[in-house]
């Protein structure tokens, strides 16, 4: 039984740090080398990124991981 | 190129939790809806969870999954 509302909440929070830090979804695959497309899918909760990854997409949003989680975990993460 | 490190200390901030409230391997799994092996995987930083796997462990281990993650950031993680 998948629940994807982490996910879904975390894909909302690592879209916000990006455009806040003006970058494009190409701009932090490549800075956390990952598939052009990975971002977008994951910023439509799409993905359910492994801890790795979502490591390294926190550090190309120059932001720690347990940050953007626990904005993930706030009641009302829609932004 | 795979950056482990944070995998490796997210395994053993899980096992530290695991032993806290005395829960085996194989109960944590049962709670956490994946396969029995899976956590020890996990705990010897052979698994990198996906941000949901990690909510339902988290969940399983009664804490909030940003504080897992901070704590596997923490400089010392070594338990």
């Amino acid at each position: 039984m998948p629940e994807r509302g982490i996910s879904i909440a975390f894909g909302q929070v690592i879209k916000k740090h990006r455009k806040e830090l003006g970058l494009s979804q190409e701009a932090l695959a490549e800075k956390a080398d990952v598939h052009p497309t990975y971002i977008g899918l994951l910023e439509r909760g799409l993905r359910s990124p492994g801890l790795d990854v979502a490591d390294r997409i926190s550090k190309g949003l120059k932001t720690r991981l347990s940050k953007l989680v626990s904005e993930a975990e706030s009641p009302r993460s829609k932004l």
